[in-house]
């Protein structure tokens, strides 16, 4: 089962499939089981490479060391370790900012980015007022933040979504009130990361799919990614919000098959 | 990553959280992931232990060993590594056989059993012409099988479920040739399987959960199961197939929530 040590910290990946690699990067405190719907599906035809990011799920969680950029940098270990020359990256949210960093960063290993609900420079449009709640009892202010995350339609006839989100966030083996804190104060980390004047550096063809209903990183933020990056495309779908994966799954494993097929 | 090493064979598993223990047994050619909605909803409260079986994900796959004994002495041998003296089993199809035998073989180890739609031998319901043409083409027979697995409402509104079953079988990394017909040709394996005379040994408090739309393991089977378990309930769904943890995964996830009330 592998782990990957970078500089003392492991992290966890499974690999399942073969074929041209795909590599699934989720959300924050979140972790690998986010791509239920896609992983063997894809697998039929791809390597499908899926990580616990640092801080999260089976993977270490080291007191601090969350700027995007050490996840991108595990990404290219786990490459590495696995073998793999190049590949496509599948991100959501905190995923999807690790895959564009990983683009910057080792552009010869990536070869196309498909972008779930991102964004960059989140802390421009967050409210002081939630920053100072978090302080306070940052599970319910994250709690609140995960309700405008999935649609009406899903929040009505999918609840088992939020609560697996909820159940992420809120079991210590998976994600730490010290790991929350340290990735939001970092100055590179999920809130403060900011690329948007290094988006046009993005070379790779890049899909960006978004939800309409998504109350974290909106379609203004997302737009703001395809606006940036050259080679890009966006969608955008209703009755969606920022888990398309799971609130469409068919929707998106066939704009995620399509996406592959450039690089086949 | 904890890989259990039992007479020269690996079998994976994953813990969650803390609290009273509960494993989760997945069904014959999964895996782990078809727990992806209830691992993090209970590891709040509880410490999930999920398996993949030998044969099976991240486990070896060795050319035979697949009597139903065989993984309930792996069930043993992963509570023995994860330093846990009893927990709640919870099984669907094979996974509910394990969980059957390992109340029989080591009923010390069994606080409880969640059977979701399972049956002892199968084999004597079973149509010898699907055994043949298994030989054949077992890809084909078994995708036809798996179609009356769930519900006429999940299949037009769930693709993405036997999607993912669809992927697990055809993913030889995740199950292969060799291990379908080993495990079909095993006298104590997946078909032949039999305890219909030891169902009254089974003490432990029992639940069995089945859809009314269970095309594999039906409802008489399950009734079987219950009418010979002394201390068993059942509770049959209404728009449910073979797979109620996703198709029903709040109403299935309730249901859990209850039934280990009553060992806390």
């Amino acid at each position: 089962m592998p782990l990957v040590n970078r500089k003392g910290v492991n992290v966890y990946y499974e690999s399942h499939g073969s074929g041209l690699p795909i590599v699934f990067l989720h959300p924050w405190t979140t972790n690998r089981f986010i791509w239920a719907s896609q992983i063997f599906e894809f697998a039929r035809e791809h390597r499908c490479i899926v990580v616990d990011h640092r801080g999260h799920g089976l993977s270490d969680k080291p007191a601090n060391g969350y700027a995007i950029g050490e996840s991108a940098a595990d990404v290219v270990a786990i490459l590495d370790h696995a073998g793999v020359d190049r590949a496509v990256l599948v991100g959501n949210s905190i995923g999807g900012m690790i895959a564009m960093q990983t683009s910057l960063d080792a552009p010869s290993r990536v070869l196309g980015n498909l972008i779930l609900s991102s964004a960059t420079n989140m802390a421009a449009t967050m409210d002081p007022a939630a920053g100072e709640a978090m302080q306070k009892d940052w599970r319910s202010v994250f709690s609140g933040l995960l309700s405008v995350t999935v649609s009406a339609k899903s929040k009505a006839e999918r609840p088992e979504i939020l609560a697996f989100m909820e159940g992420c966030f809120r079991t210590p083996s998976n994600f730490t009130e010290a790991v929350f804190f340290a990735s939001a104060a970092d100055p590179n980390g999920v809130f403060n990361w900011n690329i948007s004047d290094r988006l046009k550096d993005i070379k790779q063809p890049t899909l960006i799919i978004a939800g309409e209903e998504d109350g974290a990183t909106t379609v203004a933020h997302n737009q703001f990614l395809a606006d940036g990056i050259p080679n890009s495309k966006i969608k955008l779908y209703k009755d969606v919000g920022h888990f398309c994966q799971i609130e469409k799954p068919m929707v998106f494993n066939d704009n995620l098959r399509s996406f592959v097929q450039q690089f086949k």
